[in-house]
């Protein structure tokens, strides 16, 4: 049935949103797909409601052929599944908690992974049931602290999850590759250009885990990738260590007064100004040559402060090159499920061995940080501080620094730590090159879960031998209204929405101008006729609306396809007009159905 | 795709799950359709999953063809619309509400009359915006007390809710039976008989309120008909009062001794014994000429409790007939917005002019009964109660009664109220006859909202003549979860569920049974046929399983078209049966797809 403007529940906005920050928000309000309900949440229009369901039909069909099965598991769901798998504390503020009116527990869910195990426990017990893919496209909740840039970090938020069940290791990879490729030709047909990158695999301790990103400047996320093909993102960026080196023929360990030194680039100052060149034996083999000191001489400790989930807080030090930074997702990955802060002028004062400003791991005394040390404190190392390595850092007096100082001779960690930022030129882990820095949105993502959950909530069944053995799981989604918002966002000009034919909310839009009937019978005509061949059509059939207003409305809305039905029409010429290009052509209307189904 | 039950998301279950106290509730869960997750909470699995959507799309096509548009609100919703109509509170316990992690008070949408309300005040002004018909399908929650019967009664279910705008009644009516002609479609389309019955129209005040019932011995609803065609649900049936009575020639009131009878029918024994016969005059005409007393000849005097939405509790006393009893629902909608429960002995206590048992509106020394009689409590009588009916009464004096009081000469209510029970042979108010009383299950509700939410909200449009006016409503609900259960509740047998074609999960089901690669084979390339023919198949292609399991499967899971493929598929035949009729029938290979799409 041709959907006609003059009945269809659409209202285009000439004012921005107040509250929009990113284009998405911005147009696909002003289009009329989306309306605030609340903050983070949103009402689906018509228009935006198709949209969704193209998306939403696109993902349907590559589970089917990925031999997925769909299931649609409650909003609403109590605690207990999640007091198991140890979520219902650790989610924290994020999610929405509620009680029913007998006191019992629920929560919104913001995501599924106890329901889909203990589903498959409930009903699946034999090898022989396995492998097992299962999928729900479903509205999700996470009480977002600040919930932003429209669809893109909402509240409520519609999202694909697929689970794969598997006996065997070799079964899931099997399951995540199919799962994978599944991920590929959507995006694909989505039109949405992608990136696989690999990604942290979180506290799970599955094997694999990669997200598709899309690259495009105005990303939100970053990634790192190699002209040699490495691609991850930056929490999951592996350090290559180099090798050890030799403790023969490095000097000693050499203090010096450093006064009104407490920063990085104060100290290379007065290095520069007060010390010798750094030289063979001095600052180290890996920076032997320099003509002068540089932060990249140096060791920085920093202190952190990890809040564990039982609520203890555990001071940690973290020494990192002094030319580097602590990036703050890599070390929320690298301590979670701890959170992660900056240690506090409290935390310095309950440690008085800690020196402000002249920290180092070493003194003529003995060591000062580390589990054996005096402080106690933990130490963990940037990888690139191998054995051998020689580096300019505090000398836990104040005013005092120590250069010369070899680690692995006069100096160790508890352990190393990927906390320090990633840079352009770092050498990819898979020996592919340097790499390069680039911006990406998250479009889907693909891990392991592997054992995390299904020993969490019991489930196992008998393999070939009657042995009872823990599945292993993979974890696939997509979020669909992200989806939606990041295909806005990519796919705009200063007019309005300009959307892919495969999720555009119609397949052509009809707009008759003027006053004059045959218009009016022409464009009605041609309407019926291009719905009769498979296309959805959207007519202006509005009688009292000016050309300028109704091809305003059209270039805000974003229909691909525009058949202009104007004076022409009394001699049987339209105007093709696609919204992309700009491109205007007139056409007989009898080509118009033969023409857009080439298009 | 075939879907191969190999493969499937599917296991049957032989045991009936133990909370299960309805048949669609029983079989749901056996069968594979849904699995409970919480207390009036399901997840659905494939195969439900498959059903429930093609209800839907019957629901999205008349919604089309009525000129409904689809829009998605969040089930997540804010205090505050809820506030501005009043059933934030009003909904007691039965909601439920969450705060999110800044403290705001939010609830799990039951029904979105405010969102409707608001968002086309949101986005339309004009009366030429008119009329609109706008619908989602959604999953909403309620907290009820006792969830049960499966998806009969459940806290979270999937409904169809759609709402029409006009500016004038006239247009109002017009939407009205736009969607009432959309329900007899969707309700003919999925095979299931239906009853319109006048309903309440609640605290609205809209003209029309009709639900669509089918009828079924089974149904937990009561509703009334005549052979003329009147139909409404109990709560809605309108007492047919008499035509009032001339006093003269009626006798005087006559108290008499009435000991130990503190109910009806000792009242009417002791009657009987002790007085004379109820002759002309006594027992008012209504009855004239019974040759004994009865119950239709005493008026009942019922102290209820109200409690009031502000929390007040009120005392109301209801005269009705003796042979009749107050009926629970209608009480219940004849004061909502008020809560009713019979009076307690706290509340006799609190008045000591109520004599309990002889309880009666007159005395001889004045009123008793109503709002400006010595107790002052609001009396309120049975329509039948009109001026010059005689009855049998208590005195309000502790074993004493009174007779041949008159209504209207020796006593009034405050008013008339409609709690009394209806019974078969009741008139009809139309004037079609007597009713007869049948059961039914409620598969859908249409009614005039009227100006109700517009006010409270501020829905108003400008007019023709630039004057604002105040929109008016229509609510059309449709239960799609409810309508499966109904569904399944109506079509089964002691084997298992039968779908109606229009809603089953799958057209056909091929069945392959024993174990020689010819049966398999031609199994394989039947299904591949019928599926390309345009019908959804499931192959039960299990190697190792008898074909006992699979025909008891066959018959659980409910595929109204089974194929039997065995020993004949070496000579090309194979076993066509039809689930509903238990007909089987052995047909060629090749005849198959033709004989499916005849059925």
């Amino acid at each position: 049935m041709v959907t006609r403007l003059s009945h269809f529940f659409l209202r285009t906005l000439r004012e921005d949103p107040a509250d929009a920050e990113v284009s998405s928000h911005r147009l696909l309000v002003r289009a009329g797909y989306i309306r605030r309900a609340a903050p983070g949440i949103f009402t689906w229009l018509p228009l935006g409601l198709r949209v969704k369901a193209k998306i939403e039909s696109v993902i349907r069909e590559e589970m089917t052929n990925a031999g997925a099965y769909e299931v649609h598991f409650p909003a609403l769901l109590p605690r207990e599944p999640y007091e198991s798998s140890g979520r219902w504390n650790s989610y924290g503020d994020g999610i929405f908690r509620l009680q029913d009116r007998k006191g019992a527990d629920y929560l919104l869910a913001p995501t599924h992974e106890e329901m889909f195990t203990l589903l498959v426990k409930d009903l699946y017990s034999s090898y022989k049931d396995l492998p097992l893919a299962i999928y729900q496209i479903q509205d999700k909740y996470r009480d977002e602290a600040r919930p932003r840039a429209g669809l893109l970090r909402g509240r409520e938020f519609t999202m694909k999850d697929a689970y794969s069940f598997d006996y065997t290791d070799e079964g899931q990879d099997a399951s995540y590759q199919s799962q994978r490729d599944a991920y590929e030709r959507i995006f694909q047909k989505l039109g949405l250009e992608y990136v696989i990158v690999a990604a942290d695999n979180g506290l799970m301790g599955g094997a694999r885990s990669e997200e598709f990103l899309h690259p495009t400047p105005i990303g939100e996320d970053s990634f790192v990738r190699s002209a040699g093909g490495y691609a991850a993102n930056v929490e999951a960026f592996t350090t290559t260590a180099p090798a050890p080196i030799p403790f023969e023929g490095l000097g000693e360990p050499v203090i010096f007064d450093s006064p009104n030194t407490p920063t990085i680039q104060t100290l290379v100052d007065h290095a520069n100004a007060h010390l010798d060149a750094p030289a063979d034996g001095i600052a180290g083999p890996a920076t032997d040559g320099a003509a002068e000191w540089t932060a990249a001489h140096t060791l920085k400790n920093v202190v952190l402060a990890l809040t564990h989930l039982d609520g203890t807080r555990e001071l940690v030090i973290v020494g990192i090159p002094g030319d580097r930074d602590v990036d703050d997702k890599r070390a929320e990955v690298a301590f979670a499920p701890a959170a992660v802060e900056a240690a506090t002028e409290q935390d310095f004062e309950n440690n008085p061995l800690l020196v402000k400003g002249y920290i180092g791991p070493w003194s003529e005394t003995g060591a000062v940080l580390g589990e054996q040390s005096a402080t106690g404190i933990r130490y963990l190392l940037d990888p690139r501080v191998v054995d051998g390595t020689a580096w300019m850092t505090g000398a836990n007096i104040d005013e005092k620094h120590v250069h010369t100082l070899v680690a692995g001779r006069d100096f160790t960690g508890d352990g190393f730590v990927e906390v320090a930022n990633v840079r352009a030129g770092d050498p990819a882990p898979d020996g592919s090159g340097p790499v390069e820095i680039a911006r990406g949105m998250e479009i889907g993502h693909v891990f392991q879960l592997g054992r995390f959950f299904a020993d969490a909530l019991g489930l196992k069944v008998l393999d070939e031998n009657g042995k009872l053995v823990t599945v292993t799981m993979g974890s696939y989604g997509i979020g669909v209204t992200r989806i939606l918002a990041i295909i806005a966002e990519l796919n705009n000009d200063e007019k309005g929405l300009i959307w892919p034919a495969s999720v555009a909310p119609f397949d052509v839009h009809v707009v008759a101008t003027g006053r004059e009937p045959v218009v009016f019978e022409v464009s009605e005509k041609l309407s019926a006729e291009l719905e009769a061949s498979g296309l959805d059509v959207l007519y202006d059939d509005r009688p009292k609306v000016s050309p300028g207003v109704k091809f305003g409305d059209a270039e805000l809305v974003g229909v691909p396809q525009i058949v202009i039905v104007g004076r022409g029409a009394a001699d049987g010429q339209v105007e093709l007009w696609d919204r992309r290009t700009g491109d205007r052509e007139v056409v007989p209307v009898a080509e118009v159905a033969a023409r857009l189904a080439a298009r």
